[in-house]
């Protein structure tokens, strides 16, 4: 049992094929190491072995909360869910924000692990210490909004005041490998097929009911030190202060003109850096501008909904009437981020924003990826240009054209619903680039593909995508942080020297913060000292940087073992292959520009001390990580690697 | 029949004594001197006569849409609801923010006015051009909160997304004479008991269906012109723009900290005006700051909603934990405003932000206006604390104390349902006074108390609030525009000259935004020269600056015509004796200040033609208004005006 404040010292394990729920507590030394959150619930996946079916009934999906969620430390309304990804084979981990995770500590919950599989579709309901499962069979097949609203009638409660849900729809019932998992109105777990993990368990949903009960510091006046300086500094923030145009007012989605200026904004299918340059390309008139954060704002902005503790309110909720062959889709809907209106937007040749909003709506009502589906629907959109999509091909499906707003809702569908062509590009690009021999379509990276930053503009990235444990990611190491915005200092975007101790560095900096679990926008504004006064003081530990920084690195090693053990090496660190060769003339900056993988995986390599991407056995001995065989050899598990190699 | 576009020129006259639905059309000649909201809306009222009783079946209750309401103009979104108020006796205009007037004009209306009384409560339901009366008994007695989830669930659709709820609660059924109207979750039509007559009409709320469907401009590229102009300029101000520390970030309560700092904000029922000296006064620690919209962005915000068409986002939507006698209160609410802030605030020395939230959000629910309400409960503190109230008076009630959180939301209670000292407190500060024979210690004009801007600190508020049609307001000319935001130019607080021409030139300013109808928020950052633009362009007309501003005079004259006719003439252009009298000491910049009103008055009357206070006949041919008896003598009706005086 632990003495670690700031935990309630719970989590269930539910075993969905039983139906039985057991309650355990945390081991004080596995908070100590690992944190909460993803580190905790990395730890749970890897003890069900590295080499399990993710769709298998002994897969875990583990929704696990931080030490500091719930609490009053500013943008800690996360939650981790933790599982083998079945995107990418890798161990992932997704974080929902709002105030599910922020609602589960306050019912009483560090953790709920759901194992097996049930025989129906159940839902979890979940209040005051218990949790119970329940029938949802009336509910499978409907989409997350409805399934949502009739949970409220079910269960009574207001939805946002004392009820949350993390649930999901079609998609990811249908195990659209990119399914994910859908909370408050629009929030999500996006990444990694956490949801699809969810649908093969016939699980519909998690429900949780608690009012505000937010933990008080075992020493107060430690917290209150590093609160007020965390409060002060995201308040005269640049990035995070509401005084500045940064997130506060136009969303992640501020990034959008950023990008496309310094030539760095990935575009039909990431063969341009730009809408410029691909508009020239192409002879059309495709225009970033038109799907900004800026025009958003001035256009269809209706609300600004925050997380739990946020005094930022990046989210940018919008109202559209859009016309889909002839019919009205009218959509309110509070994720119009930068990362989707990215894929479904230029990367996908669109600027209709109306049509975004529509697109990103549908995928979170399917509950399916919308990167990972926007980018999906781009590849398409190439593999239709390169003739390997429509006409006689043995798939006997309509291509779909570059920007065809009205296709792209339809295949949306198909996709959520497995239907026709959608039941292919289910699968997620690599296997659909495997399945077509396709693989230079393909802008995965260990089966997930990339966000919206290009890494022949943005060097860091680049070696971010490759040695992400989770495939290719912006947030397991957030470079853009040091590449376009300055923090802590601005590095030159196209230098590759430095960026994989850089990469490295926000790597365990990011698992510290997803171990806590609180946003990465605090670390926009604050840093390490900041995490160590709050931490300890919501605790009563008494841990240091280095402690802490520590504890980051563990966790990315523990992922990276399970990977190694699952089949993966250095070999899997690895990038499309258009991004190591010279850009495509006519990109501005970042014409000529390629991503100097190679030299950059030395340098993090060197810099972590494994060998070729695989953790050798002393860096486990170094980092006390004493779970699975305690080789560290490669290729130890038998689980399925993806990958574009 | 209108050829004014912009109008769906369809206007639904309803009996409710009857049952029956008319529906008529608005004659172009009213729309061309009118506008439209408030012009149109005050003239319908006028046209029953000024000498109706408030709360008698012959007192129309018009609900008006503006010539751009539901448009693309930003900040369109609005609808003035116009009848004679149970609380002052004059003619009153109070608006909705939100979507419910964009909704009715969606729904193919310009406006709805309610005549005569129902026998049993109904609600009116509006879809696609008809409206119809429905029992609405099962609602009766509900708050406002829980009536609009019945009336969801029972006329179907979504709340927000095509569906608008204008209604009611206990507190205007049981005609409070402040009862007010709400809509969404927390916007209303507040002052001047626009509530309190619909509930004396059993009308229990107005239920308006449609899908957005925005009227297109008569004149595209003219509208075109102006309306990018005008996006421009609000982005760009200081005050409007997103990238500015402004209304963008913390909502109208960015005001407390300035007014606090200025020593213009009303504390403890105006006997100060600062936290800072009343704190001094009392002995007490009573901080502006703890309830400034800095704090409340830093502490407690959790959303930041828009109305139809707005990049501005001023609501700060806000969730708390409140401790009640031992009893949680958990609430969310969406107005965190400066003035309800100020009203239950430093006001009534209260500076516990959890609490305001708890008080705003039952006075939503049980719709009373929470300026009214938090100015009634300062005036009985300060009642309590002369031995008036409490103690063995003749109302054998029990006073409140200054601050007392507690007491505070139990008589905001028994104020909503005519309890105890609830039932006197429910006519209003100035028929309080006449009963106690305590005028002194009331904040009213004409019935109405004053809002958060002290005229011993800003001059121009005292002659605007002093010559208000509808009692003490701030929106009728709002100064502070000039006397601490510099719009369109500074001019400095402490002075009085010019002040008495400035208040009838906003006022005539703001008429015409008031009917056309979009938020006062426009004029922050845009002037007339857009407002011609947007309405020529939307309407198809070619007015000029000049048509417009006099427009904006003959509506503000027909209401003042109307009150003289109801009996009020210049001595009802008042002041609490308070502000008349140099400032209590320890006011810093406003230690010995008054208010010159007599001298603004002079101005002010010179400047419009009038005859102390009352409008003569050459003015009403000048600006061709002719409805009504056509003398412009006052005490020419037998309405009942209530004062101060």
């Amino acid at each position: 049992m632990t003495d670690i404040g700031g935990f309630h010292d719970r989590v269930a394990r539910i075993d969905l094929s039983t139906g039985d729920v057991a309650y355990e507590s945390i081991d004080d030394e596995d908070a100590r190491k690992y944190l909460g959150a993803r580190g905790l619930g990395v730890k749970y996946v890897f003890e069900a072995g590295p080499d399990v079916d993710p769709l298998g009934p002994e897969n875990p999906l583990v929704f696990m909360n931080g030490a500091l969620t719930g609490t009053q430390v500013t943008m800690s309304g996360r939650i981790a869910v933790c599982t083998k990804s079945p995107l990418t084979g890798t161990v992932t981990d997704s974080h929902h924000g709002g105030w599910s995770g922020a609602r589960l500590k306050w019912a009483g919950f560090d953790g709920l692990c759901f194992e097996g599989q049930a025989d129906d579709p159940v839902y979890a309901y979940v209040e005051d210490g218990d949790v119970e499962l329940r029938d949802a069979s009336h509910l499978w097949g409907e989409g997350f909004h409805d399934a949502r609203d009739a949970l409220e009638s079910e269960v009574g409660g207001t939805y946002g005041q004392d009820l949350s849900v993390m649930g999901i729809g079609p998609g990811a019932e249908n195990e659209v490998r990119f399914g994910c998992i859908v909370n408050e109105d629009d929030r999500a777990s996006g990444r990694g097929g956490t949801g699809c993990v969810m649908g093969s368990k016939n699980l519909k949903a998690v429900v949780v009911k608690a009012t505000t009960d937010m933990p008080e510091p075992a020493d107060p006046a430690t917290f209150e030190e590093g609160h007020e300086q965390a409060m002060q500094a995201i308040l005269e923030s640049e990035i995070t202060g509401p005084n500045e145009g940064g997130l506060s007012v136009y969303g992640t989605n501020v990034l959008m003109n950023i990008t496309e200026e310094m030539d760095g904004l990935p575009t039909a299918n990431a063969r341009y850096t730009s809408t410029e340059a691909a508009s020239e390309a192409y002879g059309v008139d495709l225009d970033a501008e038109r799907v900004s954060g800026e025009t958003v704002r001035g256009e269809i902005l209706v609300d600004e909904p925050t997380c739990h503790s946020c005094p930022v309110a990046c989210k940018k909720e919008v109202e559209v009437s859009y016309r889909h062959k002839g019919e009205e889709m009218n959509v309110r809907m509070e994720s119009f981020e930068y990362e989707p209106a990215f894929s479904l937007g230029p990367n996908s040749m669109n600027d209709d924003k109306e049509s975004i909003a529509v697109m990103i709506d549908r995928c979170n009502d399917l509950t399916i990826d919308a990167i990972e589906t926007g980018n999906m629907l781009a590849m398409a959109m190439e593999l239709t240009e390169a003739d390997v999509l429509g006409g006689d091909d043995e798939y006997d499906v309509d291509g779909i054209d570059w920007g065809d707003d009205e296709a792209m809702i339809d295949v949306i569908e198909q996709i959520g619903r497995r239907d026709d062509v959608g039941d292919l590009l289910a699968e997620g690009a690599s296997r659909v680039a495997e399945r077509l021999d396709a693989g230079e379509h393909s802008l995965a990276v260990k089966g997930q593909t990339m966000p919206a930053y290009d890494p022949r503009c943005m060097k860091g990235m680049g070696i971010a995508y490759a040695t992400s444990n989770r495939g290719a990611c912006h947030l397991r190491a957030y470079t853009p942080a040091a590449e376009i915005l300055g923090v802590p200092e601005k590095v030159d975007p196209y230098d590759w020297e430095g960026k994989g101790e850089l990469t490295a560095a926000f790597q365990d900096l990011h698992a510290v913060s997803d171990s806590f679990d609180i946003c990465k926008f605090n670390a926009f504004a604050e840093g390490i000292e900041e995490y160590v006064l709050q931490y300890n003081g919501m605790t009563g530990l008494d841990v240091t940087e280095d402690d802490l920084l520590k504890a980051g690195e563990r966790i990315y090693t523990l992922e990276r073992y399970y990977n190694n053990l699952a089949g993966f090496d250095g070999a899997d660190d690895s990038l499309p292959a258009r991004f190591l060769e010279g850009g495509t003339p006519g990109q501005g900056a970042s014409e000529g520009e390629y991503c100097e993988l190679e030299a950059m995986k030395r340098e993090y390599y060197d810099h972590r001390g494994w060998v070729d991407g695989v953790v050798p056995d002393e860096k486990l001995a170094e980092l006390e990580i004493d779970v699975g065989p305690g080789t560290g050899v490669s290729n130890g598990g038998s689980g399925e690697a993806v990958s574009d190699d």
